[in-house]
């Protein structure tokens, strides 16, 4: 029988049982050890050093779209992606055994989990929403001070890891939640079984940068997955592109089409080669 | 001289001085009366229905990227955009006159303005951030109830029309914070100016759909300014494209590029030509 503790580590942002974890035993089958980190960069900083074999991040949401600060790190740091995974995200109100939703006064949770239930936390009276750094944490804050008239918004698993009752299941204001994760790893993943790769870049100031760019895979017959402008730091309205194609590196037409794109771009970096979450088993 | 009652009406999310106002107000050069709504699907239904004659939404941040949820209310209300704008986003902490930063306890603001100041919240001790509604009504609450251990995260102009105190300017986590404003009407606006066009669809599942729906401009040498795809609601990870292009759909070459793109489109939705920030004076 295998020994936890020579299972891999997987850095992820949160308290435990936090949705970024549950992520990653999903897609881990669970053989994993998890480190829980304060921040995104937290996270990278422990792959990046070696203190974490991998790391998971959230990257897109299907509500409220791409998390920027995260395609920035993929940037900054030396890490590739090398995996991928998504979950359907069901938020809950949860609070101490025996509570009263009438009673409930003060409400925790992360910003971003507050905003996703908003309709929800309108139609309440005289009750406080206050943000906090994760979700699960406020579960486990309000256990550990036993505050009885407090609530928190996190998961299923928070609620029942900590003993605690679900006030309400499924408060999010839109039922389509699903976030996508990228696995992230110091050394790219075995190359054989990935389908899908992502690359950021940034355009020569040519006419019809953009178009010409995106032929480069055209002409190959490499399928586009997804594409997106943001504003380039610093030159607010002169964008970066975020692009995801259907292919390897290790595949030569792949290695082309990223030669010519360089002809065109001032700036290119080569995210990672993965198997597309459709395609991870 | 002309009567205010006569200027045009304008609705807004938040309270007055919210960023939104503010945006309104250079935009408009104050020639405006605002209308401050709840949501922003309030701000889409005082134009749709004709209480406003014109709405002011955002719709991209530098740093936070794209706010979804306008571009659906835009492919749900029967409105146009007819103009953009751009600000600098400046947050601030504000208290009561004669209040001292040692004495906060807790900090009151939109969800995102808590986002933005992440950092330096977190560099506070025993103060608690509380999401509200919006960031310039936070500070009227203050103000009202006199609230001595409070501050609110907030505009300048919030401060200095409440008659409010500046603890800290400035604190934002990082200082390229602009976000783009949407002016939203129900008649499309005057064409002749307009040199940009906001457009929303969604591809037929054909071989390298995505770059065949971009050839159509290029064919037809018209400037693809910025490209994003976002997970279609009901079929996460099918994508939905928001797209804007240089020219405005008076022009002949506009129209046989929409009509081209709808061969191979699932649904389109032209939703405005209108002058880019950049050349609206």
């Amino acid at each position: 029988m295998a020994n936890a503790e020579q299972y891999p580590s997987v850095a992820f942002q949160g308290t435990h049982y936090a949705f970024s974890e549950i992520a990653a035993r999903t897609f881990f089958h669970g053989k994993i050890r998890t480190l829980p980190c304060r921040s995104f960069e937290d996270v990278f900083q422990a792959v990046d050093t070696g203190r974490a074999r991998t790391g998971i991040v959230p990257i897109e949401n299907s509500l409220t779209g791409s998390i920027h600060r995260n395609f920035d790190l993929l940037l900054e740091y030396d890490v590739q992606i090398t995996g991928e995974t998504a979950l359907r995200i069901v938020q809950n109100l949860i609070a101490l055994p025996g509570a009263k939703l009438a009673d409930i006064r003060t409400i925790y949770s992360h910003p971003q989990a507050l905003e996703q239930c908003r309709r929800f936390l309108s139609g309440l009276k005289n009750v406080d929403a206050i943000a906090k750094y994760d979700t699960a944490g406020s579960v486990k804050e309000i256990r550990e001070k036993m505050m009885s008239s407090a609530a928190a918004i996190a998961s299923q698993q928070a609620a029942r890891d900590y003993d605690m009752q679900i006030l309400q299941a499924d408060i999010e204001d839109f039922p389509e939640n699903f976030t996508r994760f990228h696995i992230i790893s110091k050394e790219a993943g075995e190359i054989p079984p990935a389908d899908k790769t992502s690359i950021a870049f940034a355009m020569k100031n040519i006419p019809g940068a953009l178009f010409k760019s995106l032929s480069v895979f055209a002409l190959r017959d490499i399928d586009l997955l997804k594409i997106e402008s943001r504003p380039l730091r610093g030159k607010p309205w002169a964008y970066l592109f975020y692009l995801d194609f259907a292919g390897n590196m290790a595949e030569e037409r792949c290695q082309n089409a990223i030669r010519h794109l360089e002809e065109i771009t001032s700036f290119l970096k080569v995210l990672g080669s993965y198997p597309s979450h459709q395609n991870h088993s």
